[in-house]
C-alpha cells in the first residue's frame, strides 16, 4: 500500500527495534540511507540494525560509527524486531539470497525508484527524489533528529553517488539544497568525492581501456554495446566494486542514444541500459523482468552473450526506430 | 589595487559602455561570467560587449542571446568604452595575442584565482568562490538585475565546469545554494550537463584511449605523466575544445599525488598539473611562470618534451620527497 509521509513517520515513531534492509551489491544510496536512518533511530533511543546480502564494500567503511559496530553480514533473529524497513529497494528480488525470505514481511519500504513493485505492507515512494538519501534527510528532520557528521556523510554519499555527483538528470534544486545543508553540517564531502569519483585503481584504468577498445556500434551508431566477461574481470584483476560507473561509458559517446553494458555473472548477463531522453531505459529493462529509472535501468538475461545481445538489440531496435 | 564588493558595484553602476574581456582558450567560467555580466548590464540599460582571443567554441554557443548578437572575435574600438572589465583572468598574459595590449587598461578585474597578479586598476578577488560565476551571481543580485534564463544558463555553466560538476574540492555549500537558485530560475542544467560532461566525440574517446595507454609513472608511482603531441592531436583528429578534462585523467589513478599532462603547442609544451592535498600545484606552476589553484594549475615550458619533462620532474621531486 502506498502511504504518505505522515504514515511513514508514525511507523518510525512507533518502532522500538528496527531491522533495516539494503539491496544486494550495495551502493552509496542504499547504504547511506540505511546507516543514516539507523543512527537517527539510535539517537531517538530505539534499537536498530542494518543488514545486507553482502559485506560492506571497503570504500563505504567510513559509514561505520566506531561507537556502534554494525557488520552487515552478522546473523540476526527476525523475531527480535518489531519493525522491518527496506531502503532504496525497488523489488524484493534485489534483497539477494541471504535476505530473500524477508521480502513479504517488510513493514515500510522507503524508495525513490518509479519502478518500485509496492511489495511492502506500507510503501513510502518519492519518485522525484534524486536519491533515497534525499527522502531520509527529510524524514530525519521531521523526526527532530540531530544530523551528526556521520549521518551527514552517509546522506551526502547517497546523494552524490546516485546523481553522478549532481550531474545526472535526476538532480533537482532540492538535491543541491540538501547537499548545501549537509556541507554546512560538516560532512566530509571533499574526501567522499575523492573516494567515490576521483580515485581509480590501476585495475579500473585497465578495465576502462578494455571497455573503450571493445565497444560495438549498431543502428546507425545510436546503440553502443560492451561485454565484460568473467574471464576479463579475472584477467584484469578487477573487483566487483571497481565496476561501478563503467556502464556509463558507452552512452557518453556522441550520437549514442542507448549504451548497453553486458556483464557476465553466474547465471548469464547482468545488463545495464543507459539512454538519452529519446528512449526509456526502464521500459526496456522491464521487458526482461528488470527495472530502474528512465535513463538508467538494469536487468538480467540468463543466456549466453550472443543470445542475450540479440534479445536486447531486437528490443532496442523497436525503441530507436519507433 | 584590491577592492571590496562596494567599490566593484560602484564601478559597475557608474559604467555606461563596458568592454568585457575573457581569457584565451575560453572555458565555461570565463564565458559564463562574461555573458551573464554583459546581459545583466544590458538589462540595466548600459552598453556592453564581450571579446576573446578566440571565437566562441561550438559547445558554448547556447550562451549567445539571439536578441543580442555578440561575436567574440568582432573588431572593436577601445576608445568607445568607458569601462574595461576582465572576468576569470588571473594574469594579463592569459588575454592572448589579440587582446594583449589591453592588460594595463583594465578598470575592474573580477576573479577567483588565488594566484591573481593584481594587474587591474581595481581587483575584486574572491578566492573562496568555486568559480567566477559564483561571484557574478552575487553581483547581479546586488545590482537588482533580474536573472533571466539565459543568464542562469551562463552562470550554471561556469559553476559546473569549474567544479567538475560539484565534485572538486573548491565546491562549497554556497556553490550548491547558487546552483539550487539557478535551477529554480529554470536554467537548462540537464542539457548543459549533458553537453559539458556526458557527451564525448569519437575523437575524444580515441584521445582518452591514447592517454590511458601512454601514462608513465615516476617516484614510486606518485607522479603520472602523459604527453600529447601536436601529431597525436592531428592523427586522432581531436579539436582543441575536446581536450578539456583530459588533464584530470593521470591524477585519478590510485596512489598518484601529481598528474601532469604535457600538451604540445607552437612554442613548446602547455602543462597541466593536478595534485592531491599533499602537493601545491599552483606553487609548482609558479616556478615556471604559470599559476592557478592549489590542486589544479598550469604553465608553459618552451622546450622539447624531454627537457620540459625533466624540468617538471625535478620540480615535482622536491615536493614529493620534501
Amino acid at each position: 500500500m502506498l502511504v504518505d509521509i505522515n504514515t511513514a513517520l508514525e511507523i518510525l515513531k512507533n518502532s522500538k527495534n528496527v531491522l533495516i534492509l539494503t539491496h544486494k551489491n550495495p551502493d552509496g544510496d542504499t547504504l547511506g540511507s540505511a546507516y543514516s536512518l539507523c543512527y537517527g533511530l539510535l539517537y531517538l533511543g530505539k534499537k536498530a540494525k542494518v543488514v545486507c546480502n553482502e559485506k560492506l564494500p571497503k570504500k563505504f567503511e567510513f559509514m561505520l560509527d566506531e561507537n556502534y559496530p554494525n557488520e552487515l553480514e552478522q546473523d540476526f533473529d527476525l523475531t527480535e524486531f518489531d519493525t522491518i524497513i527496506s531502503v532504496d529497494i525497488a523489488d524484493p528480488k534485489l534483497l539477494g539470497e541471504r535476505l530473500e525470505g524477508i521480502g513479504d514481511k517488510i513493514d515500510l519500504v522507503i524508495d525513490h525508484h518509479p519502478s518500485n513493485t509496492m511489495f511492502g505492507k506500507n510503501t513510502y515512494l518519492v519518485d522525484k527524489a534524486a536519491a533515497t538519501c534525499e527522502i531520509i534527510f527529510d524524514i530525519l528532520n521531521l523526526l527532530d533528529i540531530k544530523i551528526s557528521q556521520i549521518i551527514a556523510d552517509c546522506l551526502y554519499t547517497g546523494l552524490a553517488t546516485d546523481t553522478g555527483c549532481f550531474r545526472f538528470s535526476n538532480t533537482s534544486s532540492k538535491t543541491h539544497l540538501v547537499a548545501a545543508a549537509l556541507i554546512e553540517l560538516n560532512c566530509k564531502y571533499k574526501r567522499i568525492n575523492e573516494e567515490m569519483f576521483e580515485k581509480k585503481s590501476r585495475a579500473r584504468i585497465l578495465l576502462e581501456q578494455y571497455v573503450l577498445n571493445s565497444i560495438e556500434f549498431f543502428y546507425e551508431d545510436k546503440c553502443a554495446i560492451v561485454e565484460v566477461s568473467k574471464d576479463v574481470m579475472t584477467q584484469l584483476n578487477v573487483k566487483e566494486e571497481e565496476f561501478d560507473g563503467v556502464s556509463a561509458i558507452p552512452r557518453q559517446i556522441e550520437g549514442v542514444s542507448a549504451g548497453i553494458t553486458f556483464k557476465e555473472n553466474d547465471i548469464g548477463y547482468k545488463i545495464s541500459v543507459r539512454t538519452d531522453n529519446t528512449i526509456d531505459a526502464s521500459m526496456i529493462c522491464q521487458s526482461f523482468g528488470g527495472g530502474g529509472h528512465k535513463r538508467a535501468a538494469g536487468c538480467v538475461i540468463s543466456e549466453n552473450f550472443e543470445t542475450a545481445k540479440k534479445m536486447m538489440l531486437d528490443r532496442i531496435k523497436q525503441e530507436i526506430f519507433k
